[in-house]
Order: C-alpha cells, then sequence, then structure tokens
C-alpha cells in the first residue's frame, strides 16, 4: 500500500506551544514556563475527561478553564487584560524551526492537520503562519465534539481527505496521540524533539527535582499503553528521508 | 428525596495510596515520594486514554504499565522483586485514619465502594482491611470495561444496589471523581483533606518549586469542568453531620 497523505498534529507538533512562554513570563516575571507545564497538563486532561463524561465543549473552553486553574493553583491574580493577552497567544503560536522546510519537502503527498483545536482556532493560526496555502485541508474534531485520542476523531481523516487509513502516515509529537493514531490503524511516526536525560542520572537520591525539569520530561516520555508507534524522528525534517525510504522500498 | 445510599471511592478517599510510598522510599531511598506522584499521575491517565481509546484494560494492567512508565523516566534499575513487592502494595494500601470510624458513623444508609479496581485487586484490599464486614457492596467498574468519569462506570450503583441517583451520596477525594459523580446526577461529596497553600505564596517568581510540591498542589485542587460538587468537607469524620443535616432538613 502506498501512501498518499502526511497529516499532522497541531499543537506541539507544527506549533510550538512553549512558545506561549514569552507571553506568560511577561505577565507573571519568573513563573512563565511552570505556567505553560501546568496548562499544557491540564488542558490536556480536560480533553480527556470532558469526553469521558460526554461534556463536550471546544478547544477555546478548555484552553481558558485550563488556563484558569493553573493561575489558582499557583495563586496568581490577574485581570481581564492579562488573561485575554495570554488566550491571544494560542493564535499566534510560533511553528517550530523546521516546519515550514519539512511540509515543503513533502508536497509530494496530500498534507493536511487533524487537531483537537476548533475550527476557529485553527482558522486563524493557520491564517497567521501564512500555512493555508501550504495545506490541502485543517480538520478540527469539533465536528465529532469528541477528542483525540478517540477513534472518531482520527476517522475525520477519511471523511474529509477520501484517503484510507492504511494511505496515511500520521505525525505528532505527543506520544498518546502517536500511539491513539496507530490504535485507529495509521501508520505513525513518533517526532521525539528532545531525549530527555533521565532524572536519576541527573539528581542525586533526596536531592530536589524542579516541578519544570519534571514536567519537561513527562511531556517527552513515550508512554505505556501497549500500542507502539511505527517510528520515531528526531525532528520534522527526518520525515521526507523516512517516506522517500517506504515509497522507494 | 431522602438519601439511601452512600457510596466511596476507594483509592485516595478511603484508602492511602500515599502509603504505597512506604514500600518505593525503600525500594529507592530518596525517591520514594516523587515515584508514588509520577505512578498516580500516569495511571490517572492511563485509565482515560484506555477508556477513550476503546482499549480497555483492568486496572491492575494499567497500574502496573503506569509504574514502568515511572521508573523509566525517572531512570531507575529494577528487577522483578522489588517490582512485585512495590505492586504488591497496591493490595494492602492503608485505610485513612477517619475511614472506620466515619462508615460506623453512617450504618443507617447502605455502604458501598464504586472503584475503578479490578474486582480481584478490591476484593483483596477490603478483605485485607477487614471492611468486607462494613460494606454492603464492591463495586468495580470492570464490568462495563470503562473507567470513571464515563457515566457508564457511575451506573453500575443504581444496577448494583438498586438505589435511584438522586437517593444517593457519592463520596470522593479525587476532583475528577466529585464532578465526573455530580455530572452523572449523584449528590456529591468532595473530601478536600489539605487545602494547599497556593504555590506563589511559598516560593518567590524564578525560585525553584519541587516537582514533589507542585504534584501534591495538583492532586488536590478542584478542577475546572463546568460542575461545581454539591459539598466539600475536610475528613471523612465530617458526613456524618453533612447527612445528618440534610436527611433532617
Amino acid at each position: 500500500m502506498s501512501i498518499k497523505a502526511i497529516v499532522f498534529d497541531a499543537n506541539g507538533t507544527l506549533f510550538d506551544i512553549q512558545s506561549v512562554a514569552s507571553v506568560t513570563e511577561e505577565a507573571f516575571p519568573g513563573r512563565g514556563e511552570i505556567i505553560t507545564q501546568i496548562w499544557r497538563l491540564k488542558q490536556l486532561e480536560y480533553t480527556w475527561l470532558r469526553s469521558l463524561m460526554g461534556r463536550y465543549e471546544d478547544f477555546s473552553v478548555i484552553t481558558r478553564d485550563s488556563l484558569v486553574y493553573t493561575l489558582r493553583t499557583l495563586g496568581l491574580a490577574y485581570d481581564a487584560d492579562v488573561f485575554a493577552r495570554i488566550m491571544d497567544k494560542y493564535l499566534h503560536l510560533d511553528l517550530y524551526d523546521d516546519a515550514r522546510q519539512a511540509l515543503a519537502s513533502l508536497k509530494a503527498y496530500r498534507l493536511a492537520i487533524l487537531s483537537n483545536g476548533s475550527t476557529e482556532m485553527l482558522t486563524t493560526l493557520i491564517r497567521n503562519t501564512g500555512l493555508d496555502k501550504t495545506l490541502d485541508a485543517t480538520i478540527s474534531i469539533d465536528a465529532k465534539r469528541i477528542f483525540k485520542p478517540s477513534p472518531e476523531a482520527y476517522s475525520l481523516v477519511e471523511e474529509r481527505l477520501g484517503v484510507a487509513p492504511a494511505e496515511i502516515v500520521f505525525v505528532s509529537s505527543n506520544p498518546w496521540d502517536a500511539i491513539g493514531a496507530k490504535s485507529f490503524g495509521f501508520t505513525t511516526a513518533w517526532i521525539e524533539r528532545v531525549t530527555p536525560r533521565a532524572i536519576a542520572a541527573a539528581y542525586e537520591p533526596g536531592d530536589v527535582v524542579p516541578a519544570l525539569t519534571m514536567f519537561q520530561a513527562l511531556r517527552m516520555q513515550m508512554d505505556e499503553l501497549g500500542v507502539i508507534p511505527d517510528h520515531r524522528v528526531h525532528g520534522l525534517s527526518a520525515l521526507a528521508g523516512l517516506l522517500g525510504a517506504r515509497t522507494g522500498a
């Protein structure tokens, strides 16, 4: 079976969600990074919990609620302007350095995004970065009102592109997403941007492990869910080579 | 509507999952607490992710897999004996100090557990602590093959006890569980054992926040999911008073 389309996750895969830290750090000096880490952790939890409870709200609501949780947990006071400025950055996330060139090198395939982001968030984000000219489709899970890794979310790709799962490579840097996509039936490539150093190698027993270090390690570790992505690459730029090897085989 | 049954979550509500730290600390001195925190975080994530993917495995599998993840992330080498000894503690969790007396004070009601734990884990745990003499039912979600907070999981209570949701008070110290139960239709009491001090009050901007402190704070914060439990109490011993006030009204 030959590959016809490459489908990318958006947040954390093409778009650098850590780029939010520039705004959170400005609003709360010395706390910018820890805010982004807790925010992301709870944002994901809330997509899963709302999906399971059957209480879907779109990703902009979840992003707002998880930011409220984060600032409350940290005990940081804020006004509406600060809150709005942080939220707005989610519509202006930076592309990863290797994203534009990687997409250009894959022009022979149909290219799409499948994201938990709402249609409105994605449309704005894609326009702000000019990716609308490169992508054949930008698919939000909001049509199904359930988040990844539900199979229903991944099923939107075939519905929208008319390409069977076996002819698709799904690309994500989020371990649980790469697993969900593989579980659904896509060939998957996990982008492991950084291999984190094991905590035990960096800290003596009893030493204080900083929360930031711990969160960063957790974000990058492959999960233990009985499913293993097909490929592990260390950046988007490695995809063309990987696919060349596949299609040439 | 009068209350006929009180249904308790098990792990973290009646049973102290932090009591696992005695064994993890013995196996990995200086790392015992951080192991339990990561383990719990991933254990919950895996229940939600497997439920969403439609890849249910029972709680003993998830507990094992999340421990593997934890030790791998920390970079801790282990042998089968150490691993088995840690896992075994999950069948011998300590009861919270206030659990036995609280249950005794609620004898006028039917008393049950609804837990993510597998039937086998729960049976052993209940027998090991002698709670089998006190409880009218111990219900595992494994009959439904989907974890809390899915409504299907909570629906087991009515099926097993023959008591309608409106006649039930559900008790959990896990914020997401208290929310899930309320969302399903139970009257809910959230056990907030400790009100965590806001991080910003305890650490200056730029100070290193220890991972352990951060995880503990996250575990105890009420979530922002658009649903609020009916009651917040600071220990199981407060339940009798709460219910007395209710039934007396």
